[in-house]
């Protein structure tokens, strides 16, 4: 490894938060799994929990995940899980969802710890999910298509966390353990 | 028509912004055009500017082109034109580039009378067109990857965009000259 690619995986170590996560909840066109990825490594996420779709997307939305290095993807069975586990640990759960008792996206806190949860391309955040949630999160739409694609929301409201982020120096000093620090160096370089 | 349509569309054209416009400049791949087009009608942007990359891509890009019903999406040989006639009408010109002397996104007044350039996604903006454009605006990265997926990328900038507008009140009375959107008005209606 180069002193320079060495200097670059520290660089982006140092500014990985361990407590902004996104859930995608069914999302399976690989594409927008693949933009989804690269925004989260691009605003400083370390792991997405992905629920893929209990059908033959599964495998299609396997191989997008797979060629992601630098975000750890978990596969995970059911949403509702995952949502009970981080609201475990203090993480706020915020669900992308356009609905009647959701506030708008640039509301929120994100320099809470913070979960995202994505719906489906076809069908959105079920009903079960929408009220296991915390808080639901909408983006304004000015015009006649009545949603975002689901990598475009992600990258919107993330991109908002980003700069609540900056705006508070969250980037400006190492947030990840030691341990896990290490061990994500020696693989991002090495392995 | 039913009345609830006719009123939908009258809304959409009442917060309809004929002073913010996009330029995808070599754009190709179908699904981030379909995204970009689909992001446009969402914030209230009009028109899109296509300057087609000169090989078989043109063919594909052509078809997610014309499935656009509510943003009118203007096929352009060279970037440069657009970018000068623009100019010309007293509109700034934005290229999304990650450029050294670029500014950040937000650091722009978007309720100015405003374009934004997006580039291709292998080879982005190309410096004869970043130099004639009036201002780089970059999204900052924080992560390995070098820069977001297009389609991601206008959308970042432009729900900034929106933002503003918002609040200074832009979606808040029509914008659009009255022969315009009757004319509009009449070929979303009707055909
Ligand atoms: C294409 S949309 C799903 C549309 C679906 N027909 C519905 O009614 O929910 C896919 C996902 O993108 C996110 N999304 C899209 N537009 C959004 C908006 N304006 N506000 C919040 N989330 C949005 C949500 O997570 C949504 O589940
Ligand atoms: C995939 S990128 C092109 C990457 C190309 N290798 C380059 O160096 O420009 C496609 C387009 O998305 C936009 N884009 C992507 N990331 C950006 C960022 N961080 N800031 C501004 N624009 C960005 C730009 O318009 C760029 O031309």
């Amino acid at each position: 490894m180069t002193p320079e690619r060495y200097r670059r995986i520290c660089d982006t170590l140092d500014r990985r938060q361990p407590d902004l996560t996104v859930i995608m909840d069914g999302v399976h066109k690989p594409h927008n799994i693949a933009a989804i990825v690269r925004t989260c490594d691009a605003v400083g996420i370390l792991d997405v929990h992905a629920v893929l779709p209990k059908n033959r997307a599964r495998m299609a939305a396997g191989t997008a995940m797979g060629s992601q290095r630098w975000v750890q993807v978990h596969k995970r069975d059911e949403s509702t899980d995952v949502i009970r586990e981080l609201q475990g640990q203090g993480v706020q759960v915020l669900a992308a969802h356009l609905s009647d008792d959701a506030i708008e996206y640039r509301q929120v806190d994100y320099t809470r710890p913070t979960a995202l949860l994505l719906g489906t391309e076809k069908f959105g955040v079920s009903d079960e999910v929408a009220s296991a949630v915390d808080q639901n999160v909408t983006i304004p739409m000015m015009g006649m298509v009545e949603s975002f694609n689901v990598s475009v929301a992600a990258a919107i409201i993330l991109s908002e966390a980003c700069e609540q982020r900056r705006a508070k120096g969250f980037y400006d000093q190492p947030r990840v353990a030691a341990a896990r620090y290490h061990e994500l160096l020696f693989r991002w370089g090495y392995a």
